[in-house]
């Protein structure tokens, strides 16, 4: 009954396409900005980003995270002050020169990420221990001159994200916060059955600044990894830079230990759209879907108003969730169409045989399926179909996942595995030589990291590239 | 038992010292970033801003506004569509110019308005009236190189606001509209007792591209004008130089009428501040309070368990409100005084004797109140003190609101009178010279425009400039 879209392409054949198409067909996005990597986000897309803001700034709140707004112009001499976090970033810096007529003497940087912005006033916020911890975050775009082809949410020059920063007396109290963001970041992705991995980074894939640098990566279905989001622990490296120290109990000045966490919310966006939907269109989580019931009256010339009223008395019944009477003139089959490719989650369908029989007709987005039940039953079988699809979802997610993870033991083996997605292979350590081994294999895949709390070492395996003893497992893949 | 705060500026002395002291003291923002004109926001004023989106956003999707994000980014070829626009906006735009190390062959503003980055797309997204109207807005940030003095959230050179942009397909639509946005305006302003009139600009001073101008104005305690909101009536201007079509019902193509909306968020809070609150503090609104309810536990050595166990039980009596035990080391009068400045609505005291003797002493932040009562009346009475407050800000408001209102019929008068805020006195129209008669007398004050929707027109009273016969009441002021 209903068809499936025409010319869309299949996410299965090409992602690529599907996706673009899917932004464009749900009208999540418009991506004809004349600004290349600038896309406009649409109020389907909005709706989505603003819940998953809700979900992690209520988690950054209640572990203590105060909400502030800093100011998205930076001097470059603030960059400046870091020597290997200008490195990193000065490259795909957007530069603000000119105020009106006026050439500014310093250039002001767009920040790209606001390290040397917060950082710059923390000595001002911290004296003794007893402003320690200080956490603090911020919900905001970033802007990267990326040089990469850019796509959208997954690669764009502008991205919404939050960024935390914060600052402890202590190694321990900072490496104890970038636990804290994993377990808020694991949290999150499990309510959204994104399914994701946590890697510590190899040394020469950290942030620039920092002393280790973890990540929840996902893989999309074209096999590349998508990272979501990260935390870093930052050691003194940016206290001594931007000397914030504080008295300790003991009265003497020591530097801060630091952290920053950056949760994508466009990539995470991206993760939701890619992983769980299909042919059809977005399949959304109850949670964030911005209507998560449309009622569709099929009208029966004579008998509108008794049609609609019906209605009206069926969503009177679903209260609590967010529910949407679609009375446009359009034809019902392109209302079919444009719910299920805007992915709301359950869609109730009246014709003049529901109403004389006190029925409802209730389809579920995930499975496609279709059933007429008493009007009596209508909030219990919604519940029952919530329950469910989070099951569905979350079965499906594990499935796809699980389908994307492999091992490999040799070179050929990674080459042809690493097309799906995570290939686990044993691994020299740094010392030994792995960014050599890393450099060469670069064109087959990158090293993502280990495993986060590390897992199991190997036990007399060879590095996958040199041959030397393997000194742990690491996780390989394409990458966006 | 609440001192003065020590070393705070007077507000009826001086204002603007006093208004500085309050952004630091309440930490609502720090002033000392390193770039001129830009400030952070903190905690304790996100929480308020949070607010204030949260109330407006609602509004607008209620008047079916659906909310995008646009790009923060404008080629400066957009800007150069309409003339007069560009004129009015162009010399304070902040330009981007650099990538990295590329220049960019066409600069891009950081967006001041985004009239020109929304209405480049419009036209792909209208094609029919059936299209119509096209209702949207953003929430965001924007950047204006102001050459006049900085004050922090007053006049800012990056600020935070919505913006409204919508289409019709005739006037009627649009103009219908912009009395939607004083609607809107005034139910908000409402909730917040935020004192304030709704003028229509002169034509001399109106948005640059508008067809008419319509602002919402308060006066803060130094006498001075603040423009909190602003909504234009843009006619066809910009249709007509982004091509904005649709074809009508008779199939003929037709360029859109539009409108656009603009309330400070960043002006609203500095008004919320700068009115309700007084010598002591900030004092803050029930429905926008971050804390509305702190408890403060006053220990005695060896019945502290006692003590805060009582107060959680007080605590779990309020539960419908956002409540604090402050449990800190600090000592009672920092705390008291601490909470005052940051304007918490009520303070609860727990000592022995309360709880030996099962009450609470209840503190009002408004009226500097403080009664004991038996702790079974606590939820009542706090509901009492919030209907009462509200009643209580509204009195001050309208009281204070109305002090700063007068009339003049002389040039001395107004000179006199324009200290304290508004005059109204009769003009002469456009047509007969109001624009020189403006001009005459703007270093005494500058016309605010007549009061809309339109008051009575004077009879036979002579412009106060010119001694032509008036045409009109204008409302005179200095302003910010």
């Amino acid at each position: 009954m209903v068809e499936k879209p025409r010319d869309m392409a299949a996410k299965s054949e090409n992602f690529s396409e599907w996706y673009l198409e899917i932004l464009r067909n749900a009208e999540l996005l418009d991506d004809r900005y004349n600004v290349k990597g600038f896309y406009i986000m649409r109020p389907w897309l909005m709706e989505i980003v603003d819940k998953l803001y809700t979900l992690l700034e209520a988690e950054l709140k209640r572990t203590g995270h105060g909400k502030v707004l800093f100011p998205t112009l930076i001097p470059e001499e603030n960059f400046q002050k870091e020597s290997e976090h200008v490195e990193g970033f000065i490259p795909e810096v957007f530069w603000v020169t000119h105020g009106g007529e006026n050439e500014f003497e310093r250039k002001l940087a767009l920040r790209p990420t606001s390290e040397t912005a917060f950082y710059s006033i923390f000595p001002l916020w911290i004296r003794s221990h007893e402003d320690l911890p200080l956490k603090t975050f911020q919900s905001c775009t970033v802007f990267r001159h990326e040089t990469k082809a850019t796509k959208p949410l997954i690669r764009a020059r502008e991205f919404i994200w939050i960024e935390a920063h914060n600052a402890f007396t202590d190694e321990a109290g900072a490496i104890g916060q970038a636990k804290e963001d994993i377990e808020i970041t694991s949290k999150i992705f499990g309510l959204l059955n994104l399914p994701s991995l946590f890697f510590k980074r190899p040394d020469w894939d950290k942030f620039k600044g920092a002393v280790s640098s973890f990540a929840a990566d996902t893989i999309l279905p074209d096999g590349k990894r998508l990272q979501l989001a990260t935390t870093h622990y930052l050691g003194q490296n940016f206290s001594k830079a931007f000397n914030i120290k504080f008295s300790d109990k003991d009265e003497k000045e020591k530097l801060v230990h630091q952290t920053c966490y950056g949760p994508g919310i466009s990539r995470i966006a991206a993760a939701i759209i890619s992983i769980h939907s299909d042919d059809f269109g977005l399949v959304l989580p109850f949670s964030i879907a911005p209507i998560q019931i449309v009622i569709v009256p099929i009208l029966k010339k004579g008998r509108e108003e008794e049609i609609k009223n019906y209605c009206k008395g069926l969503q009177d019944k679903l209260g609590l969730y967010r529910s949407l009477i679609d009375s446009k003139s359009e034809s019902v089959g392109s209302k079919f169409y444009k719910w299920e490719i805007k992915g709301v989650p359950v869609r109730i369908e009246v014709g003049l045989k529901e109403v004389e029989e006190g029925k409802a007709t209730v389809f579920r987005r995930d499975k496609k399926e279709k059933e007429t039940i008493d009007s009596g039953k209508l909030e219990r079988k919604v519940k029952e179909i919530e329950a469910d699809m989070e099951k569905e979802l979350e079965r499906r997610a594990k499935e796809y996942f699980e389908s994307r993870i492999s091992e490999a033991k040799t070179i050929d083996e990674l080459k042809e595995k690493v097309e799906a997605g995570f290939v686990k292979v044993p691994f020299c350590s740094r010392d030994m030589g792995g960014e050599g081994c890393a450099e060469a294999i670069k064109e087959i895949a990158e090293v993502g990291g280990t495993i986060y709390p590390e897992e199991e070492r190997p036990i007399g395996e060879k590095c996958i590239v040199c041959g030397k003893l393997a000194e742990e497992f690491v996780y390989c893949c394409r990458s966006y």
